[in-house]
């Protein structure tokens, strides 16, 4: 079996939200799709691990933001990269409560879904839900998961369904990873060269956040 | 509820494969994804009016040949617009049994599965499959669904989650529809200045297939 068969699957990239005792969360996922347009149906899949999970699980309802390319990348990241056990992810980012639930204002539609079924697997639940609302929030081309990939440089969170370990410990020599998110740099220009300015493009983290691997 | 906020998921373009008694049969697709890696497990969402829903109850086993954006497009409307039960979808279709399932020879890689789990909607079966092989067969970029109906201006089959009705009766005149996959011309050139020997892309028809509507 050849794992890299995987990547030729195509994927959006989405902040997956819902409320937690009050609180909005939610976490970044890539698996998202229509069921059925009549009613109009949708599912995601979300690792048990991940704390939004267990907060979609009580809630009973969830919202997909689907990214747009020109959506901020450090959204990923913070939304992918940190539980929202012991962080408030929606600190500091903009967003509106659209159907009583919170959805990003930086993303180009939003799918607001009441919980109708779900189908556990080893590591995911693929929660289906029953669309309440939708709408498209701005003109732009939707963020493939190709895209955040091949243009953005990013890498994929431990909990996601397509992670595979050896994305996180590239053979190459000189690699600088992100202390906070574990993106590593892989771009052409030598990290000791990158402005004294230059954040991480996934989290936003400051150059002196990142550590030679 | 807005329905144009659902065009902003991505997803790719498959051909889903199983075995109807010995025969091969199969069903365009474009919602399938990765759901967990260890073990790897994949889902895909076929309408219970498919053919090819049936097939895969009965054999157990399921493949997905992932297109590329190179692959012949008239594979999709013949996989997608006619139906296995009075075709033989894979008649004169380059293929080779790998895994035991039938794989088209023009696609990127291909996952072969074994179901394990199946969750019923109001149209739509999601079949949960336990990966028992996958293999990528050629290098090249994988077909989006954004590039099928971008590039190649493919339509969507009636039994697609993400069909809406309107898409088959657009509202301009002098519009030519193919008698055979239904795939509405509406390229630049007039249809009458086509050469003769032009053919459907979707579904390789001769010119003289398509009726004025």
């Amino acid at each position: 079996m050849d794992p890299k068969a995987f990547y030729a699957m195509s994927y959006g990239v989405y902040v997956v939200s819902t409320w937690d005792n009050g609180r909005p969360t939610g976490c970044t996922a890539n698996c998202a799709a229509q069921i059925t347009s009549a009613p109009a149906t949708v599912m995601v899949s979300i690792n048990k691990d991940n704390y939004t999970n267990r907060c979609i699980r009580d809630c009973g309802h969830f919202a997909i933001s689907i990214l747009a390319e020109t959506s901020e990348p450090s959204v990923i990241g913070r939304f992918g990269f940190r539980s929202g056990r012991d962080t408030d992810k929606f600190d500091g980012v903009p967003y509106s409560i659209r159907d009583k639930l919170p959805i990003l204002d930086d993303c180009c539609a939003y799918i607001a879904c009441k919980v109708i079924d779900k189908m556990e697997t080893s590591t995911h639940t693929v929660f289906l839900g029953e669309v309440i609302g939708a709408e498209t929030l701005k003109k732009g081309t939707p963020m493939t998961y190709a895209y955040y990939h091949n243009v953005i440089k990013g890498k994929t969170g431990k909990n996601s369904p397509t992670y595979v370990a050896e994305e996180q410990a590239p053979a190459a020599t000189e690699k600088y990873v992100c202390s906070v998110c574990k993106y590593v740099y892989v771009g052409d220009v030598p990290f000791e060269n990158l402005p004294e300015d230059w954040t991480c493009p996934i989290c936003g983290a400051p150059k002196s956040k990142f550590e030679k691997i």
